[in-house]
């Protein structure tokens, strides 16, 4: 099955000028789902990963199943004041601005095996603040797993010398 | 393993005179999180399910992957404005005020089995808001599933006549 073939594609959302990618289109497809999970995970079937990491919301939907997957632990980075317990935060820009994203400092042990999974990757600036977070946690990142790369926007960039893996690329 | 020992209680969150049930301790705990995603499967073993739905945000992440692991797809409700497709919109009580949650108009076709699930039953406001979209859709309800149910709460008043599957009773 062609997994591209199944992403909806939405003109002009959020804004105007934006072609938006939508995976729940996929989602929602039973062979679909499952065979976007087998596939990311078979790609780390060599190489242990403990921990997958995803930024809210979408990112937790395929990240969570890839996690159960590969027979590892799931950790949320959320956006500021969602997480209760002691938290890390970093702030990131954004085209006009600034935000902010939090992990708990309990969420990763020094040394686990840290795969950062998000559903789109586009200008890297999520991505790359997900990586400071696991990093000042001394989490190991093995690497980087996306469903859709928008190669276009060069996201790749931003996400330095860790592996850039993902199912389909625009 | 008790999946009770391995959830957090944080008092005073996300404000004073709560006891607030941290399930991010389970989820990064790789054992306790397979279990309760194998727990959640196991009820439904005779009972088909297509779609799993879920509400933002939290539970997206054990939502995602009970629907994989049951062979099911995955379906997000969301917070108004996410989703980028042409949806359906309902709005719920909350202690003070009114909140709303979209689903996509698509997400569901008319007598596919679906499972709602959500990380904590509380006062069943959310999941009854969640069971209505299904059902605007043409959905059939097979039951809900949460893994903690806050008794004392007494959610379940909201859902109805619909089945109540809980991992964890508190």
């Amino acid at each position: 099955m062609r997994l591209q073939d199944i992403i909806r594609e939405v003109p002009d959302f959020p804004k105007k000028g934006i072609l938006f990618y939508d995976i729940t289109t996929l989602a929602k497809n039973p062979p679909a789902f499952h065979q976007a999970i087998d596939q990311l995970a078979e790609h780390y079937r060599d190489r242990p990963v403990d921990l997958v990491v995803s930024v809210e919301a979408r990112g937790f939907i395929f990240g969570a199943a890839l996690a159960y997957k590969l027979g590892a632990g799931f950790v949320p980075v959320r956006k500021p004041g969602k997480l209760p317990a002691e938290k890390v935060r970093v702030e990131y820009a954004l085209e006009y601005g600034t935000d902010a994203m939090e992990i708990h400092k309990d969420a990763i042990e020094p040394g686990q095996r840290v795969l950062v999974f998000d559903d789109v990757l586009a200008t890297g600036g999520t991505i790359a603040a997900a990586i400071d977070l696991v990093k000042r946690l001394g989490g190991a990142v093995i690497g980087t797993a996306f469903l859709i790369d928008l190669t276009f926007l060069n996201g790749k960039q931003k996400i330095g010398d860790y592996q850039v893996f993902s199912l389909i690329q625009y």
